[in-house]
């Protein structure tokens, strides 16, 4: 008697957080999106818990034996002829088929299918289901990730469930929530169930995956209705993902409760216009969803199960579009790392009580695959920094430090400091302040007689242990009056002073290797560069027919060559330099080829990163090989055009470390001593100019740390702003004395060195965005990078093929990337868009824009000066106008309101202290009136004691009853209007002030 | 008495389409949102309405009367306390201040303030309105523009509103509807009114810009409440906006009627859950909505003032996420223009009649700012073409058609078809296939002795022949039988053909200027490059003391000199050669520079191109600029990198046109003389390879035109098919007298010629999307681009500053634009992206992955042989292979289902008629039972004549009533429920079934 030929259609819905749906064609899951309901379909769906059966605790361990109950129940309560009893349980009991992929002689049977074209649709649908975890498991940032799975009726074809990788997104103790939905020919009503089992229990091939089954929506109904009921299929299945609801689900004592948490759901749905959007956009995911505790703070209450009160509401208030006004932006905290204890080292005691827990993780957490990809990357910025400013460093001193020194110096003072410093995600560097200190020191030096190594050393001491003074007394705690502003300005100049090098040496090579404009093909017998002799009288040796391939494999021999006796065409043009020749020709001043070859080089390495940076977004290959790309996409494009580079075979300049260690200069050696060169007197004089220097490496130290430890970065290891400047102080008296360059925190490479260490969320439901988690804090990275550097010096073979244009590419993408995500630049670029173009940044919702323009303006100009004064002699006292942007800040506290600051810079310390305590006076006035204390002074005449409170503004509405009593269930009685005068701060409790929004 | 002190803050929304909030900083509107408002301010406002004042055709003509008007009625029900009159009045008639430019005076002002900060604070909300347009204004295409606009209630600053950009984009003839909304201290409840006025009015200050008000909402409401009542005031304002809301609101003739609107809107309103959607997110306007037509016969009326029926809730039902199931796509329909007439000369007759109509508007419809990058952009792709075909040509045939034939050719045979042919957008080129013809007729005629010029006349007459005798037959019509399928493959093949051609001539450069990749700077002096003299004699007079310095300006004097006299070191590498000396050097082989700087120029012109284009959709700049910007993108790139080169005065290979018109061989003249070279039997054996030439041409020219024609293009006037092959027949003839070879549509150009001619509407609400409209269609661009490449020749001493190299970059960028939207290359793109991150294409919703990609490997199959068949000497038959891929497409049938077929293919006609007969079949079974025409087979036992309907499923459920009765006015009834049999076939009207979908 069974039905045993009813045909049908499966559809299969399933939903994690999100909705997926198997798309028309079968076999392929769509991509997760959000679940747009009908209003409709909510209220059928509340009608039918209402009127359907709803078992609360069922004891099932089987689902035969569920459904025998349900059945059971329904005939109990009249709502089932017995007869049906046995059909029914046959429908809900065939096996289930799921979403997997059909073996391959399916596709064979399709296509003789296919040819017959319509005859396989069906007519009873089965629809997925979902589940929700019970427990949450939480990590250890706190990222909470919530389980749902799917399972589906499947009337036709008894195939089971297989295995299939999805099962990796379910959290391991996660429960499903089955909802089986489908039209039968022989039922005259519908066959409603909810059933909750007093324990998770596996049910078989119901669901996709084996997860334990803790909810079953079951509605069979006469057939005609197909989409009605996958409607409220969904609207079910969208209800149990939802937090709160779940939480009811699973709280609920009754059918009531059930559809008190429907009715609450209904009260913070949001509701889209029929007119404004179309039903078959699919919408994707959001960033980020309002977290359960939030929406649960609205409603005011804690405990689901038990709320038939009057709260309610705020949440549909809340609802609308407008509604986050007034609202201050979250305060901008420094952390207690800067707190001033006013005990001698309590501030670098602290650090170091604070760091030093985190120690060992500091090394085992180093170890991942993400790690090899920042140390390429973080070496290869290293190295190069070393090199171009062990050059300048050269040039500047007469190579008494030079690449060797660089070299050396940065290996040992990275590796120290990223060994014990308070945040090893800094990476030491020599700067360009201290380059130009350090010449103007020299020539100084050199004109007045002073020994400048040992002049160099005292000053080295003297800055040392005034960088230890600063240690002791906690003076970091200054800079808690960076903000924003001053941060962003030195940042945004660190970031294009990158920017100017990397094309200045671009534009460099054209000047190097100058391209022969004037040359024409045909024109190729006229190019030559002879060398001629310098006396006439050799002319007679000068032969032309001698054969012109240069025999330059026994070069050096020339030099014993005496000078008469030279074949002065077989010079190369040094040599012939060198022994007084002169270059005749017109191909002379031209070399061909390397200065467009660079260029390539140089540009093809830069946007080749970004776009493979970039690809991590893209549609292509599974996020695993994405995220592989972008991460080493740095990597991989130096690779690509150091290949590039072989392969034309060109003579590019390359990467030249010296080989050997010794001194650059021959006359010096690995230790300066202190005394003997100079006068006593400059010892002690010496201070004068390490007062300078210690300006310098504070603010360049202090502003970089600031930066990496920037909330943005979910740091969990705090800071250690006082260990970070005592090892800055130790390895600057260590350097001098070993006559190394002098190390300080390098803002560029510092974030270049985060970005590549980011950790995102990596299974989370489909279409759940994956959430940033924090940075990889360890000190292997950067250990690792240091150690690198100093044994690069026997990597030199290797590393000589990278052109150097390549490494200017990854400087200027080092220098544009970190420009990314810095509020200043992003303010820069509303200059060129029309304000409704404008991306929809938070601070633009809170302050005009004319403000905001203002604001950028005096950044650009603070940049302006700061940039001209770096490019002269000036530059010594750069770190003291970074002082200025500090003074110039507070200015602006008397041009723009503290309201517009919190926006778009911070708070001053002292005035957000102030403005915290405004803030809370303001929240107590607030309480029960939100009128008043947001009245002007001219409004002061209106009486604040008394308030007017409307509960039912107009008469025979219902609706403020709406959220709590069922809607449709609201007795037609007229309500009067009651206007009780209430004074709020005493008879109401104020937090539920907030709720009253209803008319 | 009036409240003066009363202290304000006024907010400010206006809807023309989409929301648009006065952020909370004032000045500046946000960007157009979808405004998502509670279902709780819905609610809300409805029992607003149901107890409020509603007047209805009132009237008035000024703002004070009408409001005299709206509290005198309200006095009159009770509703208001007569003392309060002139207080209501006060607030109401305040004067408003609108989001206009504060004068800079005010930013003084506000530095003021700003430092008292919280001072200026409100206590009464204004708020914006919005209005409809009464009678749309439709353009030529049908595309529709429903205006509404802005104006707000400001209690504070009396300041009039001033004119600003805004009012563009408001229709003239739109009407405002204004909301005025606001709390005042001395109501106890709200103040509600809903007021239509008979004549749209000027209400002076209200609205934002002088727009006549029809509607006015006014609620105020006691303090404490602001909140609600803007979600208020924000319900209404969105449901003005509504199109049939609003047209509800316009012919409503009592209270009852509006509340019914209200009920529909909900109906068919979108719900998102709250879990998974933050209300603050800002939705932006979709691409598309859903138009009022549709959603007006989803709920199957005609009159919306009058319904008050049963009908309505299907809306809900395809509210839902994945209600789209089983539709068919849209019918390709090639149009009347290819029906088989089977008169002599029928289709012909009947596409002059077609365009005749139009030709005037051709021409006054061709003077465009747009034309203008058009001509360039197509003007620089043909020259282009014509020189490197014309080069081709004169290589296979040895000059007998150069790049002066190619030139002329090109100038005359385009204009002509242009100015004459049934689809002006066509351009005209020479091709592949016939290049490969002429080689390989050329070397047969050599070969043989026949003479090629008067051999290939008659080939060319025979085949014009051929060509007239299809038109006269209407054989085109065959062309119904390429489907997406065909057209796709041939277009890629061609796109394929030009990336391959440009990148072939890129690496060609790097060939014909070979780097010397060992050269090394310091050894300059060894690379030279020196002419020696042939005799050993002449030895004696080469004297390398001669000043290097070549005298190149009398170069050509050598000719004349002696040879033994010869200065070898002064000749040119060509010279050299010719004279028999022999080049010796190193530096011979090379060429310094060009390569790479012609990469350079071919990869800079190809990226920036792409990049400039992809501007329209940055975030920068106006839209007007940034149309311009992208419409002229390859005129930008093509002269920045033009100056590039010209910068660096590198001797790169530059766009060389002979300057003087006369044929490329001086043995023969602009005429062919049809007899006398070759034997008699010769003029009729030329009929065999004439037909090769004829399906060549046929299928080259008619898929271009079924490419240019298909239906995505919205072409108004129609296609000419016939027509276009009359002329190319024609041209074939005059081209084959003269000597000229022979033209057939370009694919690539003519996309590219469409492309730069695509018309998006201009103004339209904020946050719409602008619409393709269609293209300019006109035969200015056509006949001007190819008018100026016949007087390039006199254009010759500018054009020959462009390099070659950027025009291949222009080329490739052709190449690669015309891959875009080709649906074949979008599948070709999904099998390297996993199903999760697709594209949300149409056809994925409804055919299994395996399937596509089926069908796109067969694709790429028949490409990969046509590719290799194109590259051998099988070339010229690929005309017909051409057709062999209409009966791949044939074989197709067999393996996919006409339902997958439909989607990622076309229907071929014969199939697609019986498919539209099943199609109507399936809607009549459809009709009251979706359930049982999709029944397979296997369920046929169901008795088909009788149906279930549950008309109410769930006891004391009054949820179905809920559409149409109030849902909060619902006694408490239990509703029995009545589950009646009945066969819906006779019962009831067919069409109202489907919004039967109430559970």
């Amino acid at each position: 008697s069974a039905p045993k030929s009813l045909a049908c259609e499966m559809k299969e819905w399933r939903w994690i957080k999100f909705e997926e749906k198997v798309e028309e064609g079968g076999e392929r899951w769509s991509k997760p999106h959000v679940s747009t309901l009908s209003l409709h379909s909510l209220f059928e769906l509340r009608t039918c818990l209402q009127t359907g059966t709803v078992l609360l605790d069922l004891d099932g361990y089987s689902l035969p034996q569920i459904i025998d109950d349900v059945i059971e129940k329904q005939i109990e309560d009249g709502l089932l002829k017995p007869e049906l009893r046995e059909k029914i349980s046959y429908v809900l009991l065939r096996k289930h088929r799921h979403q997997t992929k059909k073996p391959i002689h399916r596709s064979l049977a399709d296509i003789g299918k296919s040819v017959s074209s319509n005859t396989s649709e069906c007519s009873s649908l089965g629809e997925a289901d979902l589940g929700r975890q019970r427990s949450k498991n939480t990590n250890h940032l706190g990222h909470k990730t919530s389980g749902v799975f799917p399972a589906a009726i499947k009337f036709c074809h008894p195939l089971t469930a297989l295995k299939n990788k999805f099962i990796k997104k379910i959290p391991k103790d996660a429960e499903a929530s089955n909802v089986l939905v489908g039209e039968v020919e022989f039922l005259e009503k519908p066959f409603v169930a909810f059933v909750r089992l007093l324990q998770a229990t596996m049910l078989g091939g119901v669901t996709e995956v084996p997860v334990p089954t803790r909810f079953l929506f079951i509605l069979l109904g006469p057939a005609g209705k197909a989409k009605s009921y996958n409607e409220i299929g969904r609207a079910i299945a969208t209800l149990m993902v939802d937090d709160l609801f779940s939480d009811v689900a699973y709280k609920a004592r009754d059918r009531e409760d059930l559809i008190a948490g429907i009715d609450e759901f209904l009260d913070e749905v949001i509701v889209l216009p029929p007119g404004e959007w179309d039903p078959n956009i699919r919408i994707e995911p959001p960033k980020k969803v309002p977290s359960a505790e939030k929406r649960k703070s609205v409603f005011s209450l804690n405990e689901v199960g038990q709320m038939n009160g009057t709260a309610g509401g705020a949440g549909a208030g809340s609802g609308g579009g407008g509604s986050d006004d007034g609202e201050m932006p979250e305060v901008h905290e420094i952390g207690e790392e800067l707190a001033w204890t006013g005990r001698f080292c309590g501030g670098l005691y602290l650090d170091i009580k604070r760091k030093l827990p985190w120690f060992p993780s500091d090394f085992y957490e180093g170890f991942h695959i993400q790690s090899i990809s920042a140390i390429l990357f973080i070496y290869l910025g290293c190295i190069t920094n070393a090199i171009t400013f062990g050059g300048l460093l050269g040039d500047a001193t007469d190579n008494y430090q030079g690449v060797m020194e660089s070299f050396l110096g940065t290996a040992m003072a990275g590796s120290m400091f990223c060994l014990f410093a308070g945040q090893p995600l800094i990476i030491l560097s020599s700067t360009g302040p201290i380059l130009i200190f350090e010449k103007l020191l020299f020539d100084f030096s050199k004109g007045n007689g002073i020994d400048y190594m040992e002049f160099r050393l005292w000053i080295g001491l003297h800055s040392a242990l005034q960088c230890l003074i600063l240690v002791a007394t906690d003076a970091s705690f200054i800079i808690k009056y960076i903000t924003r502003f001053t941060e962003e300005g030195f940042s945004t100049l660190i970031s294009f002073i990158f920017i100017y090098d990397a094309i200045k040496k671009m534009i460099g090579a054209f000047k190097y290797y100058p391209i022969n404009s004037d040359f024409k093909p045909d024109y190729v017998t006229m190019y030559k560069c002879e060398c001629i002799a310098p006396d006439p009288a050799n002319m007679t040796l000068f032969d032309a027919s001698v054969p012109v391939a240069p025999n330059t494999t026994n070069a050096s021999l020339y030099n014993a060559i005496n000078l008469t006796a030279l074949d002065w065409t077989q010079l190369s043009k040094k040599e012939c330099l060198k022994y007084g020749g002169s270059l005749v020709g017109k191909s002379c001043k031209f070399v061909p080829d390397l200065a467009l070859m660079s260029f390539i080089l140089f540009f093809g390495t830069y946007s080749m990163t970004l776009t493979l940076k970039k690809f991590k977004f893209s549609r292509y290959f599974p996020t695993k090989v994405r995220a592989f790309i972008a991460d080493f996409s740095n990597v991989f494009s130096i690779l690509l055009f150091c290949g590039v580079d072989a392969c034309f075979g060109l003579d590019t300049p390359k990467l030249h470390i010296p080989s050997i260690i010794k001194p650059t200069r021959v006359d010096r050696g690995w230790f300066v001593f202190p005394f003997g060169k100079n006068p006593w007197w400059v010892y002690l004089a010496s201070a004068l100019p390490a007062l300078l220097v210690t300006i310098l490496i504070f603010m360049d130290q202090q502003i970089t740390a600031v930066i990496v430890n920037r909330k943005e970065h979910k740091l969990r290891k705090a800071a250690g702003y006082h260990l970070d400047l005592f090892w800055v102080g130790i390895l600057m008296a260590v350097c001098s004395f070993m006559g190394l360059p002098w190390y300080v925190a390098a803002t560029v490479i510092s974030i270049a060195h985060i970005d590549s260490l980011k950790m995102e969320t990596e299974t989370s439901a489909p279409g759940e965005q994956p959430q940033f988690l924090g940075v990889r804090e360890q000190r292997v990275t950067g250990i690792i990078v240091f150690v690198l550097t100093g044994i690069s010096v026997f990597l030199a073979p290797i590393l000589k093929y990278i052109p150097m244009p390549v490494l200017y590419g990854v400087f200027l993408y080092m220098g544009v990337a970190s420009l990314n995500g810095i509020q200043f630049w992003d303010r820069c670029k509303l200059f060129l868009m029309p304000a409704k173009h404008q991306p929809d940044y938070v601070f633009l919702r809170h302050v005009p824009l004319r403000r905001i323009h203002l604001f950028t303006l005096v950044q650009i100009v603070c940049l302006a000066v700061l940039w001209i004064l770096k490019s002269t002699v000036a530059a010594i006292i750069f770190p003291v106008m970074i002082l200025a942007l500090i003074l110039v800040r507070r200015l602006l506290d008397f041009v723009f309101s503290q309201h517009d600051l919190a926006w778009i810079d911070n708070i001053i310390p002292e005035k957000e202290k102030k403005k915290e305590d405004d803030k809370k006076k303001k929240k107590k006035g607030n309480k029960g009136d939100t009128l008043r204390s947001d009245s002007s002074p001219n409004g002061s005449d209106m009486d604040r004691s008394i308030t007017l409170h409307l509960k039912i503004s107009c008469p025979s509405s219902p609706a403020f009853n709406y959220s709590r009593s069922p809607i449709c269930a609201v007795p037609q009685v007229k309500i009067e209007m009651e206007s009780d005068y209430e004074d709020t701060d005493t008879e109401k409790p104020p937090r539920d002030m907030g709720s009253e929004t209803t008319l």
